[in-house]
């Protein structure tokens, strides 16, 4: 239970009251750094600080490194370090030498960031120009709706093994039997994310276009920019999708879906991959 | 319905499918900038790139500006100026000559800002020290349990007017007879309270220390933080706090009540306020 910690808390019900033990989700300031030499000196940039759930720091980096085209694969990584500093958790990430950033770029992150939600001008086409290209597509891919109504129920099954304070949001990847290969969850939507396309950045699993990303919540424009990234072309979510996230599925020829239940779903974008009667 | 965009989807219920128009909550990029004036020459700085729904922009900068402790109060600003440039929204926030901006802090924000669920380091301990001082405070506040029980019920009705997409956060304040006295929704559940928030400086209604603010979802520590700076004493959640939320509102002197329904709720820090029997 290390994502969460123990409080006395006031039940309240009418106008009665107990004191109670209670278990709540832990959320942590983690900095982003990423080491770097620059003019034959070694420079450590602050990249990003983010509120998170303790737990694969590691991933989360490299995930966010990744999904904002800092990097572009974990191969230009020499080390992955995690610490203490004032009691906050510090991920640095350590660039090889022959390794080119756009050291540009990464001035502008501080404030175009999109995990945070935030995006810059024109963000679909400057999001497009990132997008790494993984060549041919799949043609003729067919997904059963059954499929895709099975896995709220797996997601499920495997985060109340995790989550004892029911405030966890959760990215989760299947394959096309349906299968869970990864699951992570995190306070924060787009860390969650993160720590799972970190987790495959890691273990050479890019691109994740034979996989269904399933999101616990709502389909925010930053979660497909992310799935983007990793070359994932089908997302559901249980929640909605708002409009922006639909526009960027449509240009990243991803098939959308939202408000997923155990027999209904909805498809916003690219209907043609999921096997329907009409 | 401003903040709805029509699409068509294909709805599945179990295999069969129909194709039918839907609503979907709009999120648009907004930048928000500071104009000012430096070494006698009119200088303007990007601050932030938000996603957000359209609506009330510059209560959204004011908010945010205010609860980043970019500008104490209304009195500073000589002009907000909402415009469109190259199809995005963007909203100029003009300081007044004699205001003393401090830049450093402006700088810092690019990666600090808490309205990204982001902080600093030592985080509760600088925020305390932005934290505007309202004087005494009220002793002897005692609030019932029936009114904080039937604020979401208050909020449903109110939010059905705005919201036909289901996915908007909402925050809203009410005073202590239980009125309504303003409600901001959007896509960002720290851009609505940025709202709330800006149209109380706006209106010269801080400290809000009178009022109970009601949050949608989940009581995250970004928005305890802002709530902190406006001078609000009680918090209701409908979603649950995480850890850090708590320990804010404990160190705020706040009243944090989450998991709130229509007869029940949790109280996480300051329990004295609300009128129990045990």
């Amino acid at each position: 239970m290390i994502n969460s910690r123990q409080l006395e808390i006031v039940k309240v019900n009418e106008d009665t009251s107990i004191v109670i033990e209670d278990n709540l989700a832990i959320e942590e300031p983690l900095e982003i750094r990423l080491s770097f030499i620059e003019n034959a000196e070694n420079t450590t940039k602050p990249i990003s600080v983010t509120m998170s759930t303790p737990g694969n720091e590691g991933e989360l980096a490299i995930g966010f490194l990744y999904t904002e085209a800092i990097i572009q694969s974990f191969d230009q990584v020499s080390n992955v370090e995690v610490s203490l500093e004032n009691d906050d958790q510090v991920v640095n990430v350590f660039v090889k030498e022959n390794v080119n950033l756009d050291l540009s770029k990464l001035d502008r992150n501080f404030y175009t960031t999109s995990s945070c939600g935030v995006c810059g001008k024109s963000s679909i086409d400057s999001i497009k120009t990132v997008m790494p290209d993984f060549g041919l597509e799949r043609i003729n891919l067919k997904i059963l709706p059954s499929l895709i109504h099975s896995l709220p129920e797996k997601l499920k099954d495997h985060q109340n093994v995790f989550n004892q304070t029911g405030v966890l949001h959760a990215s989760a990847i299947f394959n096309f039997n349906g299968d869970l290969i990864v699951l992570r969850e995190d306070v924060g939507r787009h860390n969650a994310l993160d720590k799972l396309i970190g987790f495959c950045v890691m273990n050479n699993k890019i691109p994740l276009s034979d996989s269904i990303l399933l999101l616990s919540g709502r389909a925010s424009f930053e979660l497909i920019q992310k799935a983007s990234m990793a070359g994932i072309k089908i997302i559901a979510a249980i929640g909605a999708p708002s409009s922006l996230a639909v526009e960027l599925a449509i240009e990243c020829n991803i098939t959308l879906i939202g408000f997923l239940k155990s027999t209904k779903f909805n498809i916003y974008s690219l209907p043609n991959r999921i096997e329907l009667n009409s």
